[in-house]
Formats: C-alpha cells, sequence, structure tokens
C-alpha cells in the first residue's frame, strides 16, 4: 500500500475498543519506525512509556480530566463551538479505555528536541495506520502532574499521549486544505500552474 | 514495502545530482502526503515553498552560509569535532546543488503549529524515501533574512529547508539507540522483557 493511501486513510480516533489488546509485537514495529527518524545531531531525543496497567490508565485520565475541566472552562466561544461540534469535552474517555497509551518524552537537552520529537511521531502515526491501528496525538495540559505519576526524571518532558488500539467508531476524516493553496513555487504567493 | 524498512532505508543525504530534476509529480506526491497528517485543532499550519530557479537556490545558499561560518566560529568543541567526523561545515551545497529545496513553513497562529508542522515533515521524508528520493531536514539558521528573500508575510516561520533530489554519495545511517533502551512499561525506568 502506497503511504499517500495509508496517510489518507488516517483518522484521529476517539473511541476504542478497550477489550481486544493488538499483539504488543505491532506497537513494538510501530515504536520501531519512529526510533529511526532523523534529528538534529542524531541526538534522538525520543522516549516512549506504554502504558498497558489499568491502574495508570485511570491515574492519567484523573489527572488530565481534571486539568481540561479548567481548561475548557476558559476558553473562546469559537474554540467551544468548534469542540462540541466534534464531540470533544474535558472528558477524555480514552486515557482510560485504549488498550494501550504512548507516552512520547523528549530529552530537552537535545537540539531541536521538540521537532525531532513531532518527526518520529509522524514515522509513528503512519507505522501505527499500516498496522490497522487508531491512533490520536493528544497533548495532555499538564505534563508536570503526570511525570511525577510517571517517576518521568528532570530534564525529559512530555510531549504527547498516542492512544493506540482497534477503533469503536466510525469518524470522517477532518477536510484538508487543497495541497494547491499550501504550495508555491520559488517564492511566496507564486501558485503553480498544476497540470491535472 | 513496509514502513519501517522505508524509515530503515532512509539516510539524510547532502550530496545530490544536479543535474537530474525527479519528477515534479512525485514532489507533489510527497507533499500531497505531507498535507493529509494531523494537525492541532487540524489547523493545518504548513505550507510549501518548491525552489526550483537556481537563482534563488543561489541566494539562499549565500544567506545561510554566511549565517553558518558566524556559527561555527561560536560553537563548542565538542560539538565541531562532532560536525567534522561527519564532513559538516559551514559550506551548504546541496542548498544551490539539490534540484529541489522544499521550503516549510508554520503559520503561528496554529496551536501547536511547530509540532504539527514537523509531523508533516515526518510524512514527507518517508513519502520521499518511498520515490526513491533523497532528503535532509536542514534548519536554517537565519530565517529573517530568508523570508525577506522568499516574500514569506508576516506571521509565518520557516521551520526547515528540505532539499529533495537524487543522491550523489553513499552515506551510512547513523546508528540508532536500541529500540530497548528508548521504551519502558507503564513508568519510568521500567524496562521490558522484551521476548525475542
Amino acid at each position: 500500500m502506497k503511504i499517500l493511501d495509508i496517510a489518507r486513510d488516517r483518522v484521529s480516533i476517539r473511541n476504542y475498543k478497550s477489550s481486544i489488546k493488538p499483539p504488543l509485537s505491532d506497537v513494538l514495529y510501530c515504536l520501531e519506525t519512529a526510533n529511526e527518524s532523523p534529528s538534529g545531531l542524531n541526538c534522538q531525543p525520543w522516549y516512549f512509556i506504554i502504558i498497558s496497567s489499568k491502574d495508570v490508565k485511570v491515574k492519567i485520565r484523573r489527572l488530565c480530566e481534571s486539568k481540561e475541566k479548567e481548561f475548557h472552562n476558559k476558553i473562546s466561544r469559537y474554540f467551544k463551538d468548534w469542540l462540541d461540534e466534534r464531540g470533544i469535552t474535558w472528558r477524555k474517555p480514552f486515557l482510560e479505555y485504549a488498550p494501550y497509551l504512548i507516552i512520547v518524552l523528549g530529552n530537552i537537552k537535545c537540539p531541536y528536541f521538540v521537532q525531532s520529537t513531532w518527526l518520529s511521531i509522524g514515522y509513528l502515526l503512519l507505522a501505527c495506520e499500516e498496522k490497522g491501528l487508531s491512533t490520536l496525538t493528544y497533548t495532555p495540559p499538564n505534563t508536570y502532574e503526570l511525570s511525577e505519576v510517571l517517576d518521568v526524571p528532570k530534564g525529559f518532558k512530555i510531549e504527547a499521549i498516542i492512544p493506540v488500539g482497534f477503533k469503536s467508531e466510525d469518524r470522517n476524516k477532518e477536510p484538508r486544505i487543497p495541497l494547491r493553496e499550501k504550495i508555491f513555487i520559488d517564492k511566496w504567493g507564486m501558485h503553480m500552474n498544476l497540470e491535472k
């Protein structure tokens, strides 16, 4: 299957079949792929904690939801409407019910650690989709408290939580702005004459 | 071909065949793939300028090299040695000789624009490798001057320059830290008993 098709097929998923655990070997395949990505100075800032324990997932959910609740009380009307349309609230059940959560961390001493870590997340998402595993890139609002619960030492920052599993919902992909509006030739503003 | 194999095969390349231009349709395929990546609030912060003009490439090279020269005069011994071992100097001939440069920009108003843009770069690199196109993720030191030359409006930040083309060198992949040292289970420090 072509990578473009895999990229097109991938949809962010918030509801997972909690009772069916994908093979751990598939999850490791995806992390192995992420581990191959390039990085500034080849520093390889990424680290991954695979959360499989129900207890830990419940703790993570509780911590995140309490901060999300504060956050949702403060956001603008526009943002709130956008979230409402998509059924996104302060509730994050996927943190408890996805069979696996992958906590992605970056070593803050590495040059361009944020950039490199997210590049590796790009690799990770495509590999998951190839294996038939659904994902979401959730950026937790309270990385400090989460780090305490997970024993993360100073110098490593939680960049994302990626739930991984089989989806229990059908969701349309968010529409993409057409490529012709996203690319220019030789300088900003010069649109291309795409022949097709 | 499996995505893991594509990820493994990809090596950062600094020397390109300047006389052979890959089909533009292949470059567009890779950008189409990048355009499918997820983003914070689906804001799709990424924009791409494809540089094909020799004149513009020469200008970009000149601007970057002048800043690189200053930078290389200031860096630590350790860093200098690391670069020397790899033959990396202030000279950036790939900015002139790669058949295409892709300038990747992010809309700074989008939430998590850096993270989302680099995730899309992950998609882009894998698609290029799939098409047999070599790449490098070069982070230019002087995005302000470059933005002026390329007529980039305020509010959009140059995140990377990706040369794209056929390689004219064979280079070993930088070694990766084994995955078992990069992953933990349920909390930091808990290594997995990988069966194989």
